[in-house]
Formats: C-alpha cells, sequence, structure tokens
C-alpha cells in the first residue's frame, strides 16, 4: 500500500487532524513534499517546529498552485463558503479533500461547479478532544472508519488516489450519501457532544450553584465530559450546518431519557432492566 | 505510611472495588492475611487464583470471625439490609467498611445500632465500567479522593485506621455528611451514569428502526458510553436508593440541554458560545 501516491501533498489547517494527517503521509513515505498553511501564523510556524510540514505557505493560494492534493481542514462554514472558489483554481488532475463533520452544505456548494469532479468528500471518524498542531498524534486514523461521501460525484482516478490514501494510514473506507452522513453524524457524534457541553455545564453550575465540589468526581464524569473540551469554534458551525438532524437526535436522546426518569421515579424495576438491558 | 494495619482484612464481595483493594493491601502490606467471600462461589475461586485473596469462606459468618477489618463491597440494597445483622455480632475493636454509592439509607438503617461505632461509611471515588475479581487492577483509588461519611458517628480510633488504610493506597481522604455525600453523588456520578444508559439506548435503537451503522462511530461516543457497561445490578438499587437527588440532577441536566436545544434551534451564536464556555 505504500510508496509515494502524491508529489506535493498541501494541508490546510494544520490541527488535530491536518496535523495527524500530515504525521502519517510523512511516516508512510506518501508523498514527496508537505506543504502546510494555517490561519493563525504561529500554529503554522509551531507545526513546520514540530516537523508536520516541509515548508509553510504564507498565502493558501500558493497551496493550490504547488500540491496535487490539497486537504482542506477547516471549520466546516468556512469550507462550505471557500471550497467553490478553490475548485475555480483546480488544476487537471488536482484533488481536494475535506475532512469536515457535515457534508449536504458542503456538497451542496459545489453540487454545480464545473470542477466538482476534483473534490472528494471524507470524514475520519477519529479524533480526541485536542486541538492545534501539538494535538497531532500518529496513527490516529488507523482501524477507524473514513467516510466518503458521494463518491460518485468525484473523478474516479481522485477516488481511486484518495482511497488509497486512507487505506495506507490504516482507515476503513465506507461510502454514503451526504443525507445519511449527516444523519449518522448527528446521532453517533454532534448530539453526544452536545450532551457532554451540556453535562459539563450542569457541573459547572451546581459548583457555583451549591458549592459542590467537582474534584470528587471519578472517572466517569471526566469520560463523560472529555469532548466538551473540542474547540468551540469548531462545533457551532457543525452544530448549524446540521441543524435538522442534531435536533431530532436530540429529541430521540430525551425520549429515552424521560423513559429512565419515569422507571426511576416509579420505582419501577422491570422497566428500568428493560432500559439498561 | 505502610506497615500492617491489621491483623486480617475480610473482603465481603471480591469485585472490582472489593478486588483492588485486596490488591492494595497486599501490595502495602497493611495485613497480615486476606479473606475473602463471594455470593458467587465461582468468583470467590477466580480470586483465590488471581491471588487478590489468601483463602476463601464458605460463609461470611466466618469472616465475621476471624478478620479485625470487614470491608463490604456489596450492592447498596443488600448492604443496607444486611449492614445491621452484621454490627449485632461486631467485636470489640473489630471494624467495618462500606463501598457503596448511596449513603443516606445505609447511616439510617444503622443509626441507633449499639455497635454503631465500629461502622465507618467510606465511597472511594474510583472505579471502571468493569466487574468481577478479574476487574480488580492495582493502584485503583492512587490520586481519586474516598469520602468518608459522618466519621463522627464512628469510633476515632475506627476511624483513624480506616484513614490510614486509605492514604495507604494512595487516596486524598475527603469527609462530608450523608445528606451532602448524596446530592454530590448524584451529580457527580448517579445522573451520568443514566445520561450514558440513556445514551447507549438511544444509539441501540436507532440503529435498529433506521439501519444505523454504530461501528462508524468515533472516540467520542465510546467515551461518552463507556460507563453504561457497568453492572445492572449495581446501579439500579443505586438509583432507587438515591431517587430523589437523582430525578433532581436529570431535571437540572434537562433545563440545560434544553437551553442548548434552543440556542441550536433558533441559532443564536452568542447564547450557543456563552453555553459552550
Amino acid at each position: 500500500m505504500n510508496g509515494e501516491l502524491f508529489n506535493a501533498v498541501g494541508i490546510v489547517g494544520i490541527g488535530l487532524i491536518g496535523g495527524s494527517l500530515a504525521k502519517d503521509i510523512r511516516t508512510f513515505g506518501l508523498a514527496r513534499r508537505i506543504l502546510g498553511w494555517n490561519r493563525t501564523r504561529a500554529h503554522a510556524e509551531r507545526a513546520l517546529e514540530l516537523g508536520l510540514v516541509d515548508e509553510v505557505a504564507d498565502e493558501i493560494e500558493a497551496v493550490l498552485e504547488q500540491c496535487d492534493l490539497v486537504v482542506l481542514a477547516m471549520p466546516v462554514n468556512v469550507l462550505a463558503e471557500r471550497l467553490p472558489r478553490f475548485l475555480d483554481k483546480a488544476r487537471l488532475g488536482q484533488i481536494f479533500i475535506d475532512v469536515g463533520s457535515t457534508k449536504q452544505a458542503l456538497v451542496d456548494a459545489v453540487k454545480d461547479h464545473p470542477n466538482r469532479a476534483a473534490f472528494v468528500a471524507c470524514h475520519p471518524m477519529a479524533g480526541t478532544e485536542r486541538s492545534g498542531p501539538d494535538a497531532a498524534i500518529d496513527n490516529l486514523f488507523r482501524n477507524r472508519f473514513t467516510l466518503l461521501i458521494d463518491p460518485q460525484q468525484s473523478a474516479p482516478e481522485a477516488v481511486d488516489k484518495v482511497s488509497k490514501l486512507w487505506k495506507s494510514v490504516g482507515a476503513v473506507l465506507a461510502t454514503m450519501t451526504a443525507e445519511e452522513h449527516d444523519r449518522t453524524a448527528a446521532l453517533l457524534s454532534h448530539m453526544p457532544h452536545v450532551l457532554a457541553y451540556a453535562l459539563a455545564r450542569t457541573i459547572k453550575e451546581a459548583e457555583r450553584n451549591q458549592a459542590l465540589n467537582a474534584r470528587f468526581a471519578g472517572g466517569g464524569l471526566a469520560s463523560m465530559t472529555r469532548i466538551a473540551h473540542s474547540p468551540i469554534s469548531m462545533w457551532q458551525p457543525i452544530f448549524k450546518q446540521n441543524k435538522a438532524y442534531l435536533l431530532s437526535a436530540i429529541d430521540v436522546f430525551e425520549k429515552h431519557l424521560q423513559a429512565f426518569r419515569k422507571a426511576i421515579a416509579e420505582e419501577d424495576d422491570t422497566l428500568l432492566n428493560d432500559l439498561m438491558k
């Protein structure tokens, strides 16, 4: 599976996901050169210092000009707004991928773009609550699913090379439609993040109001609120773009929580046992 | 801190907590002999095989007769029912501790017992989602709080020895009333467990109804549902005994979740930002 797939890979957004992918691309020798760009210049310099990238670009344009694979690891709102303009400049054979958590708004934004086929929508189902280049780790994608969204809208050669890239870093591939993706991600990822944020806020407020000491918490609470440390700037646009499916996922959870509440309130052991099974 | 504190320690219930405490008691040389009893005989045999205990007792009575420290690691409903009868047989200087997750019902059950002073109510805020003797691990209590409940109701020498025991295994001690404990535990532990169970059920049902594939989930969901693997038989009595505080903790969480839902539905970025901070 290894061997150079690309001449130059450009990582636009060298944080947890972009930086981890850069690390693996280097480890597995998948590109001759890795170029990086980051909105926060200090993060780009740090990525260079950490050896995640070979070079840092001053402007995204330099990445677009020099790279045959451009990895767009940006907040989903920025991505949907800018992808059409990036594709305007796509050269023959050049490939663009994203790694974002929502897909309908993104594929809608480029639906009729003449260079739509140069873009392969990807969602690696991997991550941690950390962010920035220092959060980049080896083998983040190994044995995790990477979802390819609406791949029939992309050039077969592009899908082929992108599939090889993900398989080379150990990911397991699956394909689905944007609609299927956003519904799935709402249940498996976005709604659980809202619960974690809401739980973290519940504890914070209880601490403030009742002098509850959260230091006493065991590992369960830490596990439940871990992902509430994920950056707001990344998650807010995800919640907005996937609003409909997210609200419905929250409502389904609510229904189940109320069933538990009722079983506990009525001390209905049989029901509670069924619910917990 | 080390050195023998007890002649013989009896572990009644050699699972995750009882077994881990037995391991540490041996490691730190805190007792000459460790005797074990378990309702499921196979678990007792397994504990012996794992070297968690020196000997397995056929009857709890043998543990009560032979041990100067009796650790009661049983479901909280069994504990509240049986502790008075155990205390009936307490010998001079003998100490009983529990490691349960609820305290009001327990301390109420022995409030007027003539041997109340022999009992020190303890709650180590440590654990994992695993259970049984194979779940026992070294240093489970290190750098975690162990809460001593209403210690003024226990003999000062008992509190002193029990405090030395917990400190010897690396725990940090804090004291509180049973009421304070149950309110705190509802927010920091019991309600988060209900959320985890409700989330696990939400995903299971969605999988069944909509052919959602939960295999696609990233680490976030696993982290949020980890504690839903905790044994039902242990948690059901906890939910029942701490019903009032638990229901109120669920309602506070509900309020916060609804605030998030509203901010997402109305795309109120300022509010959402405030809530997520």
